[in-house]
C-alpha cells in the first residue's frame, strides 16, 4: 500500500501552511535553481510527477507548453491544484508515481518535484519514464539530498543548550525506508544514496545533463531558522537527464 | 606555496605502510569501480595526475596505451615510480596539478587519483584539462566524497566507550580549506561540494558520463575498521566525463 499522507486532513492543513504552498514556485528556495534547468518549454508535451498544487503544470502552460499532465496521488492535492485554474490543456491523473500508465514517446519532458524520495523503487520509475519519453526528452527532478535522508530523523545532533552541532550522517549505503517527522507527522521516505539516482540513470539509457545542490536565496530563508543553517548540510538535491535521440 | 606533504620523509615512509602502497591498485577499494570507469585504452595517449607510484600509468601501459605521462609534485612518490618500471611509453614531469603545461589536444585521456581534493583551484584546472583533452576524450577521476571533507576533522563522532556514533556534517557549502590528521599528520585538502566537482565540469563544456561512490570489497577493507563502517558514510566520488566532440 502506499502512503497516501498527503489525503490525511490534519497533515494536508500543515502543509498548507508552508511558505511554498502559500507562495508557490516563488517561495520555494530551490526554485530558481530548478527553473534553470528546464529547457525551453514552447510547444512541449509535459508530464508532472507528484504535481500537488499544480504549480509546476500551471508553469509550463503559461511558459509555452501545449499539455501538461499533473500526476498525484492525493485527491485533496489535486483539489487544489483543480482550484486554482480551469485550463484544458492540464489534465490530472491521481495515481501513485510508480502506477503511471501512459504510451512510449508521450512527453518531451518530465518533471518532479521533491516527490521521488516518497517511491519505494527508483528503478521502477526509471524504467516507465525512459520508455515514456520521447527521444531527446528530458527529465528534471528534484529530491531530499542524500546526506539529508540518509540518518533518518532529518534532523541536527544538538548540545545540550539546543544548539545545533552538527548534522549527523549514518548508514549511508543501507538504502531504504526512514521515518521522520515533518509536519509534526511520522512519513515515511526512501533514503538512497547518490550513485543510485545518478549512476541509475546512466544504467537506464538516460545521460546526466546537469547536477546542482540548490543553495536557498537568503530572502526565502524561515527568519528563525536562518541561512546560516542551510549552508551547513545540503537539503536538496537537483537533477537534469536526457534521453539520447536515435544515432 | 602548494603543500608537498608527499615529500616530507616521515610522511611518506607512513604512506609506504598502507594496503594500496603495498598491494597497488589490487589493494585499493575503489579501484574495481574506477576500472569500470575507464574507457578502451587501446593506442590512447593517457595522462595521469597525482601518479604517485605510478600505478595507473602502468597499468594504462599494460592496456594498451601508447603513451602515459605521470604528473606528481612529489620528488619521493616519483622516484618509486621510476624504481617501479623503465617503460619509456612512461614519462614522469615533477609539477603540481595546477601548473601542467600541454599543447592543446595532446591527450585521449585524464587519470586522477585522490589527487584534486589537494588542489586549491578545481576550477583553473578543469579549465586546462578541457584544453589539453582531445575531442571526444575522457576524464575519470576520484576525489574525497564531499561528506567525507566537509567537517573537516574527517573522523567520526564517538560515545564516551569509544563507538561511533555517526558521520558529522557541517560547513557543507563552506568550501575551502581542511586541515585533517592523516598518516599522523596534518594535512591541508580542499573541501567542495558536489555541486562544484559535477555542475562545474557541465559549466566547463564536459559531459556527466557517470557517477559512483565506491563501496570497498568486503577482502578490502581494513580487518580492524571492518566493511560496516565503510557502509556508514561514503569515503569517495568518482567521476566520468567527456569532452564532446565538434558538433
Amino acid at each position: 500500500m502506499k502512503e497516501n499522507k498527503y489525503d490525511e486532513k490534519e497533515f494536508f492543513v500543515e502543509y498548507g501552511k508552508m511558505n511554498r504552498s502559500i507562495g508557490g514556485l516563488a517561495a520555494a528556495g530551490e526554485w530558481q535553481a530548478f527553473q534553470k534547468l528546464l529547457p525551453e518549454l514552447t510547444g512541449k508535451t509535459v508530464l508532472d510527477l507528484g504535481c500537488g498544487y499544480g504549480w509546476h503544470c500551471r508553469y509550463a502552460i503559461e511558459h509555452g507548453a501545449s499539455s501538461v499532465v499533473g500526476v498525484d496521488l492525493s485527491e485533496r492535492m489535486l483539489a487544489e491544484a483543480k482550484a486554482r485554474t480551469t485550463d484544458p490543456r492540464i489534465t490530472y491523473v491521481r495515481r501513485a508515481i510508480e502506477d503511471i500508465e501512459f504510451s512510449p514517446e508521450s512527453f518531451d519532458l518530465i518533471i518532479s518535484s521533491l516527490a521521488f524520495h516518497y517511491v519505494e523503487s527508483l528503478d521502477a520509475v526509471y524504467t516507465i519514464l525512459y520508455r515514456i519519453l520521447k527521444n531527446e526528452g528530458d527529465l528534471v527532478f528534484s529530491v531530499e539530498h542524500p546526506i539529508f535522508t540518509a540518518y533518518g530523523n532529518q534532523d541536527w545532533v544538538y548540545e545540550e543548550n539546543g544548539n545545533k552541532l552538527h548534522w549527523p550522517v549514518d548508514r549511508y549505503f543501507s538504502e531504504g525506508q526512514r521515518e521522520a517527522i515533518f509536519l509534526g507527522q511520522r512519513v515515511i521516505k526512501y533514503h538512497r544514496t547518490l550513485t543510485t539516482y545518478l549512476h541509475a540513470l546512466v544504467a537506464h539509457g538516460f545521460s546526466i545533463r546537469d547536477v546542482i545542490e540548490p543553495v536557498p536565496a537568503p530572502e526565502m530563508v524561515d527568519a528563525k531558522e536562518g541561512v546560516h543553517d542551510e549552508l551547513r548540510r545540503p537539503m536538496m538535491l537537483l537533477v537534469a537527464a536526457h534521453k539520447p535521440g536515435v544515432s
